[in-house]
């Protein structure tokens, strides 16, 4: 019985979605780097993972209409995102559950008909900024700022997050970060969201599940850490990058934002996150955490042949569009969202219940005997 | 490239919580059949999946006092499950957020220490049936009942449910139906669990997951539609069972409560809840119901070969007790989080990222167009 632990390699769903074939990653047959190169909007790979195409005009218009309409919270939305506010908490765990609570307070989300589906869908895709930039002021005793019908998916969480409309270099760029997490082939959280979407659970479980597995620092939660470390360093006098990452080493620690299961010499992302990460430094003077950055991904490599992963130079960018960095991964969360949900309709499609096996390798044969009796096989005596 | 489409018989992880060989269930080595019939208390199971043996005196009696000093809700909890309770919702939604709120409120969620860890565990096991509890009085405008130090786990949420004491012998059958509920290999909810474990995300995350995997109709969410379907059979006139499943089977529906992915000849549960199932209908003045459920076994055995599941027989249990239809899910979560939660430290201690692949099948070599220039492929002009 071979037991294919972490399913390396083990290949568990058609799809057509994403594709990560020989280095390259593309979604639905386009490759991302045309797709960054071409500007091409977040809402339209939004579009193009539900539907397996893209848009038309129509289409398109449709789509965007449908998102304005549902990114403004409920009052006892906001009700709940208040009484969270209260506490010494992870934003991660505020996003699974306020998320959780949208299904709560969904009168259709029992609903599997198409129509219904699609609205669960884009509910979730539309709220998730609105939430993130409703927490991000309420902690900080702001009030949240509703969504304008005249912006973009980007520029209105931009607007929500300060009140102030962002400028368009920055939207291209922050459109950029995510059409480039927006999908990827059976990552952890997506094959979260697609086990539970087996069971034919309703959308906004499988949602709220995959936000839980994302949270993790093997995972989403990386980019996170990786602003971490990058503080650490820098605060440390004097900055010693070789003497601190070989200590981190040495004691077998993983280094985030480095190492990926798939790929081996290159993620496709880390290149243009590494351009806007350079570029947006500039303009914002945060050259020295660049070229720490720089620092960190030559040693990696030179000493143990590791390389960034997209969560590497994604927390330089985040961090230059003043984001706080315990928000890094509800960015990540926000934008692969629109993969998860183009996962769940397919393995809804798919109408298979993933339910692997297990190897016992465990006691056998055992027979009870009451805690109290003398012959009692427990605690230490065992 | 070889697809393992729902995972059938991939051994994924090895495990010594429960084992199924030759038809038999067993927990750490103890098969269920002797454990139920010794009347093992629920807390026992608790300790051995979480332990991998069973308990001496002195840690069982350290269990109970952990799980009795965390039952309680706090104000806040209580609170969110107010503004939860004025909708119009699936109550296995409410677990669900208000599991994953409990994350928010645990200001140690974070914290990956041996302590931590079981302190989080303690807190979601002991919580969920007050949760479950509260809510159900909530609902109906009453308010919830506060745990009892003096009860056992079983005892003190049939308590909160009603306020009064429940007879020892209903107390005994409720504790069979936990013990019976407790563990079961990768089934769909624990493997969601493990799944986001590997992450090494936190433990709310993994337990929020499986709640609102467990939530399906393919897996735990059956028993609620096996009522459902009972109830419609026997309202209808004349009440006609062949007609009725013959209808379904044509239709090609699935009937809730048969079939299983791993047994194939017969549940080893099934005997335990049939028997609870004839006593407490015959108790109860529920005959009926009883004797409608033997028919419908009866035929799906005969003309398609169908056996009962887990869920078939524990639908009139349930509702013997009692408890209202649509929370039978949620007594299946209140049972099944100890065996997710032995899953997820397993799981921790495994240590490996659970990432498989997915076999690619859409279009290839797409070149992108915007949506307004004519050579635009997108629509339905593609
Ligand atoms: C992503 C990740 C989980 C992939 O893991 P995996 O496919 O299971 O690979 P392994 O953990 O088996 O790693 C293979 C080897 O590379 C090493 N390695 C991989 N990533 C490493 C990292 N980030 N830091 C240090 N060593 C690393 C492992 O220690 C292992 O070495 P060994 O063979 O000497 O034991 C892993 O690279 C990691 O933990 N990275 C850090 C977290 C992160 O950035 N996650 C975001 C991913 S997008
Ligand atoms: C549990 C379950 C998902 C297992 O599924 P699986 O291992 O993937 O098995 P399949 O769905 O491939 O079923 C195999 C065959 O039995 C039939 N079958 C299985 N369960 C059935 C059911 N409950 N009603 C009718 N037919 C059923 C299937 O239609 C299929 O027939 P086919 O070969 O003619 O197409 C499935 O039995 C089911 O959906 N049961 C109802 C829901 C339920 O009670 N779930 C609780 C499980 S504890």
């Amino acid at each position: 019985m071979e037991v294919h632990k972490g399913l390396a390699d083990v290949v568990v769903s058609e799809t057509s979605l994403s594709a990560i074939v020989e280095g390259n990653l593309s979604y639905v047959g386009y490759n991302i780097d045309e797709l960054v190169e071409k500007n091409v909007t977040f809402e339209e790979i939004v579009f193009l993972l539900w539907n397996l195409r893209m848009p038309t005009r129509k289409e398109y218009d449709q789509l965007c209409e449908d998102l304005h309409e549902h990114m403004a919270l409920s009052e006892s939305v906001v009700a709940c995102l208040k009484i969270q506010c209260r506490q010494n908490l992870h934003p991660m765990s505020v996003l699974r559950t306020t998320v959780s609570l949208l299904g709560v307070f969904d009168p259709y989300a029992e609903d599997t008909d198409k129509r219904s589906v699609y609205i669960q869908a884009v509910s979730i895709q539309a709220k998730i900024p609105t939430i993130i930039a409703a927490f991000a002021r309420l902690r900080r005793g702001l009030d949240p700022i509703a969504p304008r019908k005249d912006l973009s998916f980007v520029a209105n969480f931009l607007y929500m997050m300060t009140g102030e409309e962002a400028n368009p270099e920055l939207i291209e760029a922050f459109n950029h970060v995510m059409v480039l997490h927006a999908d990827h082939d059976l990552n952890a959280s997506t094959f979260t969201a697609r086990v539970a979407a087996s069971t034919l659970t309703d959308v906004y479980s499988c949602i709220t599940g995959a936000i839980g597995a994302l949270k993790g620092p093997l995972h989403g939660g990386a980019n996170e850490r990786v602003f971490d470390m990058l503080s650490e360093i820098s605060e440390s006098d004097p900055i010693d990058v070789p003497g601190y990452l070989k200590k981190k080493l040495d004691n077998k620690e993983k280094i985030m934002g480095f190492g990926h299961r798939v790929y081996k010499t290159e993620d496709p992302r880390k290149k243009h996150l590494k351009r806007m990460a350079e570029q947006l430094s500039k303009d914002f003077g945060k050259e020295a955490l660049y070229s720490l950055s720089c620092e960190v991904e030559e040693y990696l490599l030179k000493e143990k042949g590791l390389i960034p992963n997209v969560d590497f130079y994604s927390a330089t960018v985040y961090h230059c569009f003043g984001i706080e960095h315990d928000l890094f991964t509800l960015l990540f969360a926000m934008s692969r969202v629109s993969g998860w949900l183009g996962h769940v309709f397919e393995q809804q499609r798919e109408d298979t219940l993933i339910r692997p096996r297990s190897k016992y390798v465990g006691p056998t044969n055992l027979s009870y005997t009451p805690m109290d009796e003398e012959e009692h096989i427990g605690g230490d005596r065992k």
